[in-house]
């Protein structure tokens, strides 16, 4: 994973000179940004934890798996949203933990938090560093340190219970290790957010991931059916049924602490049979609003395809993602790769076949698993009385194959002069064309004209998410000038009434707002909460837990 | 509702001639029951909260809206399980409230609970009173005093969003109220519990309800999408969307709550349109194990029916729903009247058609709403892949009609001298048989030789419930009787590693086996909770949460 950007550095583009004219004709980008510092060029803060904490940290899990090289700091610096790459990229480690530390089993994770307890050492979960909302960089204040607890060797498929479908794991298994060590038994979870190659099973539960299959798979809190979590207060294991009636369902109470409750150790996952069977394929709406309520037939009367997403006039028109197309007159192609579960820029361009090219709505249908070709028919029919023109498989496979790629893209745009960011939201359906022209006001105000993209990628009978992609022209201080209108966003989502965040989280960069959307009383349950299984308060703070 | 027994008086039923030589000579049952007590007879406690204490409630709601009267207070005298029928018909009403006080808004409760937790008084939700887990009979101990919070005037409609799909009520709203209203617009809940005639649907949030139609239109906290509470810290208003990732569900900390954290005033649920189609019908398998996979496939490959339910060896051969039948040789006649959601009997006799009567199991599919023709020719070829022989309609319908019947035929089984309970639990399909043997083996061992049937009625990809029916004759304390099998019962099942209620609710009688169930780092969550939100602990003091 780049440092300071996303993904194999192998795989990053450049812009095409077409891209670069829309950017310098259509948003005005006059100059391009700064370009990365080199990583041996991060400035990193000196190491703080004393000697004597090293070494009890070390008799945990060993001399190897405590490290203070400046590689593995800044690799352990921040996350992946636009700020943060920014940030890097200008060079400022500033937010780098003293060191990271790699437990090998749930006893070691447990032993790691008593010590870090006693010594009043911050301690981030480290798992594929993926946050997009602040995650990961602590508010250090008051402690002695901070490490990065990180998860990787924690990399276990434990058990497979063919019967139960249910897979046990370790967290830190990364989401393509889970799908290959399921394959193997012809099974598989189903989650793919946009952050999929790299993030990892702890990581999605810990933040409440949503996957672009969650239309057929589910939600990954939907899969979650068993945790073990260790805490400074001791383990809690939870899950004996898929469901019961014994009280507050406390495994709900984890998914989403973003280690700020405890670390997750073990997870057991409700798996399904890898399917025989996929057929993606494009619509075409006359507009959103016309779009969205066919997506809104299909989850209301079903039946649901696996993969379902509607994106609006400006994204269906701009086609990010198929950058080498844009402005080149052959927008008549495949639909973008943006994704739901990340970082990253966010396009689909119009459809192939009958009306106008980057006409009206691109809707994206996917159909996986069993009885395919019945869900396709029927799901089909419902589309088209609502108004959708079949474009076939061509938008729909082209997204598929592009759906993990927009975040590399980000990296191009930043080199190039432009922010771009994503942000997300859900509602109920009646509440969503609020949201959305909330949403866009915000960015217009704060930003001028920047290119605001949006699409409906997560449908349920009584609502939906929106996801935002903006590009706008960096300013002389881009971090500021994105922080602005991040904040105007929040606050219009708040007023409007819908959720802070769908899929990507708290972290600190929703953490006022998260504040005003449960309320003084349900922000003194999570403190209680918090106090009661990190009584010293070491768990990522700063982060999901609003301060009194 | 009877205040000794179930339901309507006007319904109650006599055993015939046949059912009563059944329970004596297949059992043993020697001699009836003692009578029930006149509602005059029964001893009530003095009303030991101060008179000003009592003008300070009558002050919030109203004088008339504080009744101390005798029948009222008998009337919210514990729930509706069998040891708390026995205890009424026996003339205890040792757990009266002091008085019951019935507010009329949100900030009445609200300041209700201002009150009480100033003047130390505990404080009992009471909904329809239809717990069976001991839910409604608090721990007075260091109290004023202590009184029903009755939530029968909080009974509107609030409003319905047809886009969203989304209902708002008030939580004393009674289920065939709530559906009624909703019918009205040609919308449906799709919550159809054995309890379904009386209980309220606040009472379905706070015990985590299940109905019968659970394969179809999910459990009740499924459809909950938004709850206000009210607590004595100040009120919780929750859910801006279907699904969020904005921090932990606290959605999910209240259903399951129980009255422990709070009032619930207010609910806003996902509704369905009412379905314009219905087919209901039985099948045999040769075993308990063959339907069981049967049912399994169904759950992990679909599609699902709206209800699936499937009877042991013992329920499909006694029929005790059908007690004209039992022992009349016409045994081959619909099955019985068993629900899932509530107290009482349960049964179900043998198929109409194909082989010996009474032989096997029965399972009922029904279907309802949308596609129920291609659902039905679907999910009938999985059921006939894995061995089911079709029985047609009648054994469907008739277990449709009779849904609701079960706990009126509890109250004469306990008039003629025996002791009929439910009992439930849930695990993942792996450790079904083994939750299954050791359930029956501890009754077997406490009761010595009780008739013990049981079903399969709620089914998830990963597992299923158990839901068990037990009828032995009464010694001379069948209270204490009772309470040594479901002793048993409840070790045996935390041993078998299921969970202790699958949709009955903690309460008292789950209290312990819930504190091994979710362990001390658990327990000091939900003690935790209970503080911040509820300090002065009024709230159904001994219910739900364990103690340190």
């Amino acid at each position: 994973m780049s440092w300071s950007g996303w993904g194999d550095p192998a795989k990053a583009r450049e812009l095409p000179e077409p891209v670069l004219a829309l950017l310098r004709d259509l948003l005005g980008v006059r100059a391009p940004g700064t370009p990365a510092a080199a990583l041996e060029a991060v400035a990193l803060p000196p190491v703080v934890l004393p000697e004597p904490v090293l070494d009890a940290l070390a008799k945990v899990v060993g001399e190897h798996n405590v490290r203070t090289g400046h590689e593995e700091r800044v690799r352990h610096t921040r996350g992946k949203s636009t700020p943060d790459l920014l940030r890097m990229r200008a060079g400022d480690g500033s937010a780098a933990p003293d060191a990271v530390v790699l437990p090998g089993s749930h006893e070691e994770v447990a032993e790691l938090l008593r010590v870090c307890s006693r010594e009043r050492v911050a301690v981030v979960p480290f798992g594929g560093g993926t946050s997009v909302v602040g995650g990961l960089a602590p508010d250090r204040t008051g402690f002695a340190g901070v490490i990065a607890l990180g998860l990787g060797r924690l990399d276990r498929l434990l058990s497979v219970d063919e019967e139960s479908r249910v897979a046990a794991f370790e967290p830190g298994v990364r989401a393509p290790d889970a799908e290959r060590l399921l394959a193997a038994r012809g099974l598989t979870l189903g989650h793919f957010p946009q952050s999929f190659e790299y993030a990892t099973l702890g990581g999605f539960a810990a933040a409440r991931s949503s996957g672009q299959a969650s239309a057929g798979y589910g939600r990954f809190d939907d899969m979650v059916v068993g945790l073990t979590l260790a805490t400074p207060a001791g383990t809690l294991e939870l899950g004996r049924a898929p469901k019961s009636a014994a009280g507050p369902d406390l495994r709900q109470l984890v998914l989403g602490s973003e280690g700020a409750f405890g670390v997750i150790t073990a997870l057991r996952l409700r798996v399904r049979r890898a399917p025989a069977e996929r057929r993606y394929e494009g619509w075409r709406f006359a507009s959103f609003a016309q779009g969205s309520a066919a997506v809104r037939a299909l989850a209301q009367e079903g039946p649901l395809p696996t993969v379902l997403r509607l994106s609006d006039e400006t994204e269906t028109m701009i086609g990010l993602a198929k950058p080498d197309e844009i402005g080149s007159g052959r927008s008549n192609g495949a639909p973008g790769s943006a994704g739901s579960g990340g970082a990253g820029g966010s396009g689909a361009s119009g459809g192939s076949s009958g009306g106008a090219a980057g006409s009206g709505c691109l809707l994206v249908a996917g159909y996986e698993g069993v009885r395919v070709g019945s869900r396709h028919a029927a799901a089909s029919a419902v589309l088209a009385r609502m108004g959708g023109e079949p474009l076939g498989p061509e938008p729909g496979e082209a997204w598929e194959r592009g759906r993990f790629s927009a975040p590399y893209l980000r990296d191009a745009l930043l080199a190039a002069g432009a922010t771009v960011e994503t942000l997300e939201t859900a509602g109920f359906w009646a509440s969503l064309p609020r949201l959305y022209d909330a949403v866009r006001l915000a960015l217009l105000g704060a930003l001028g004209s920047p290119l605001v993209m949006c699409h409906i990628s997560h449908v349920y009978e009584t609502g939906a998410s929106l996801y935002f992609t903006v590009v706008t022209p960096q300013d002389a201080d881009p971090v500021a000038q994105w922080e602005r209108a991040k904040a105007a966003v929040n606050a219009a989502v708040v007023e409007a009434g819908g959720t802070i965040t769908h899929h990507h989280g708290v972290g600190r960069d929703h953490l006022d707002a998260y504040a005003r959307e449960i309320g003084p009383v349900g922000a003194g349950v999570l403190r209680a909460v918090k106090a009661e299984l990190d009584p010293a308060g070491i768990l990522n703070p700063g982060v999901l837990v609003p301060r009194a």
